[in-house]
């Protein structure tokens, strides 16, 4: 076989990629080691930047998104038993983020994907990617007891943080890391959400809370909790209740409770790898680098990636330039350390830290007092969680 | 002997309240521990925010500071080779940073204490406070040989991180601290500052330097050093090379060097007590709080805690009200954790941390360029910079 493009992963990355690629006439084939349907019931972010919204809206994948995205006009910040709105529409001059389940997004994408009659190779096993320092990349995976190849111009390697496209070349990057003491506990549940036009981000004496969504029918909630905690600790009762207590009294009274259609625990950690492109291989979202989910910036900072990537490609393609090639890895870590930053950033000031009582958890509520009272840091605020500018 | 209000230390905050009572009529005395010189021997701050100009003014005691002042319009900072001004005056509607030295200052409010015929007591030895959770406060000191008291209705405690105001009450108070791995060797000198106008702080791989001034003569300059270095490490060409590293080639090729006529090397520190207020005793600055130099605020701070507490004692006498006496201790610990706050994000910002290589070095770098190309961002520090509104 051979295309113009392989792309590792069969991700919200890799198809986002896949479908830009198609609109420009650029061949690519897709390798997936999971089912479609395993992708599928991966429950991940849900807040689209409109940066992702335009991708999305470019490849023609937006019919669902514009009737069941809700646009958000804010977020509200809950600390010392108040609700503190942060009118992120206002702030910005307009720009607003928009609710819509990463599942669904990947759902409209393979739709369009199928409806375009392009390959993806779903359960593709011992995926190994070669010579992508020289000119003739190649692919190979076994799939049915045979060894097939892929012979390509280019790899994309969307094939997250477990992927293969990053441990091939692990010993050419440098890794920053940064691992946080506390997980946060999911729940999602088939509830109309507690704040339908606004995620709630709650900073208590408990811990850290937050209200989202998926749809007006579909709510997701975390608290933080200790690492080691196990889901079946968590009955759902006891996570209802503990979310309450996290909540100002208002809100707590309001939430309408469900059985969970998922629980799950998962560790907050930061992580980039440096460089993002070897040669003709690249590395996009996931596999490159991840944010605490505070921020709500992984899925964004994926499709910004893949939005350069596709870019630099077309232009290598139609243009015979590859200024866009030499300069991936380059634009696409000056914004991922900025999403970086305040991810950290918000991270470290709606969770409760083991390690600093005292003159840190001082530092932070003084910090929430200026946030929500200064014009300006509320505006630094807003245009980092709608998205900085590309 | 009997006063309204015994003032314990003749720093610039004890000064700055003698003065402020006096205006109103209030019967002060001042006890210091040290002599007049000892005093002005002290190398402090240099930065008034306007806040504090404007008490100097109110005060009467404005005439020198309006000559010699130099109003700073902008601050720079310097990373990556560059430089990088931040319009404080801009950014803030106009609000503007005066470089003017405490030592200036301090003498300035003694000579008008002097003229008004106040009483100050110098090498006031094993200074004691008594009584003062009752109605009927004394002052007990040795002088010559004798053992004299002071009856009052209030006392201040103007003394200063090591005095004996705090040590008087340390059962009854919390106490948040953060140490920082690293001090501040400064320079002072009698040439031409290379940056007249704007304060420069520097972020170089090198470590942290700072290029401020006391006067269109005198300069004043630091660099970031380990904690065990010694002064005697440190010759004059030494510093000045030290400092030339770490700035900018524009910079570094403009500094006039000379000799140094003031070198000390400080640990940075940050201290809050709480509460301010015990009955008929109130802390004010250094003795209730301690920041580390990087955001100036260590005066300006203290002139706030004694604007608050002069107007809580003049509100007592004329008024017959306790409404600002209750609230002084809150009043002021808002500001204050504000400013700490902000000093201790300025601090981690520019300094070079030794335990933070990697993710933390990366953030930072990310944090600057964010910082000097978002309005939201700059404007965010500039409005600390100038203090932020009381």
């Amino acid at each position: 076989m051979r295309t113009q493009v392989a792309i590792i992963g069969a991700g919200p990355s890799g198809l986002l990629l896949g479908q830009l690629l198609h609109k420009a006439g650029i061949d690519n084939i897709i390798l997936e080691r999971q089912t479609g349907d395993y992708v599928l019931g991966r429950i991940r972010a849900g807040i689209l930047e409109q940066v992702t919204v335009d991708l999305l809206r470019e490849c023609g994948v937006n019919a669902r998104l514009d009737r069941e995205g809700v646009v958000h006009h804010s977020i509200e910040l809950v600390f010392g038993g108040s609700r503190h709105p942060i009118e992120i529409d206002k702030l910005t001059g307009g720009k607003v983020v928009t609710a819509y389940g990463q599942t669904e997004l990947t759902h409209d994408l393979m739709d369009a994907r199928q409806a375009a009659g392009l390959t993806t190779i779903y359960q593709a096993a011992n995926v190994s990617i070669h010579d992508f320092e020289g000119g003739k990349p190649v692919v190979r995976y076994q799939k049915d007891g045979a060894t097939h190849e892929i012979a390509c111009d280019f790899i994309a390697g969307c094939d997250g943080f477990h992927g293969v496209s990053r441990a091939t070349v692990k010993d050419k990057i440098t890794e920053y890391e940064r691992v946080y003491p506390f997980g946060w506990l999911g729940v999602l549940s088939d509830t109309p959400p507690v704040s339908p036009h606004a995620i709630v981000y709650g900073n208590s004496p408990r811990g850290f809370s937050l209200c989202s969504m998926r749809s007006l029918m579909r709510s997701r909630y975390y608290v933080q909790c200790p690492l080691d905690d196990k889901v079946e600790d968590w009955s759902d009762q006891r996570f209802w209740d503990e979310l309450r207590r996290r909540l100002d009294p208002e809100l707590a009274e309001k939430i309408v409770t469900g059985p969970s259609i998922e629980k799950s625990i998962a560790p907050l950690r930061s992580f980039v790898a440096e460089p993002m492109r070897f040669g003709r291989l690249f590395l996009a979202g996931d596999a490159a680098h991840i944010v605490p989910p505070t921020g709500a910036k992984g899925l964004n900072l994926a499709a910004t990636d893949v939005k350069y990537l596709a870019g630099a490609l077309i232009e290598h393609f139609q243009e015979k330039s590859d200024a866009g090639i030499d300069t991936y890895s380059q634009r696409c870590l000056r914004r991922v350390w900025k999403a970086e930053r305040f991810s950290w950033w918000l991270t470290n000031l709606m969770h409760r830290f083991p390690d600093t009582e005292g003159f840190g958890q001082k530092v932070q509520e003084a910090e929430l007092d200026y946030l929500v009272n200064s014009t300006a840091a509320s505006t630094a605020l807003a245009e980092n969680y709608v998205g900085l500018p590309l």
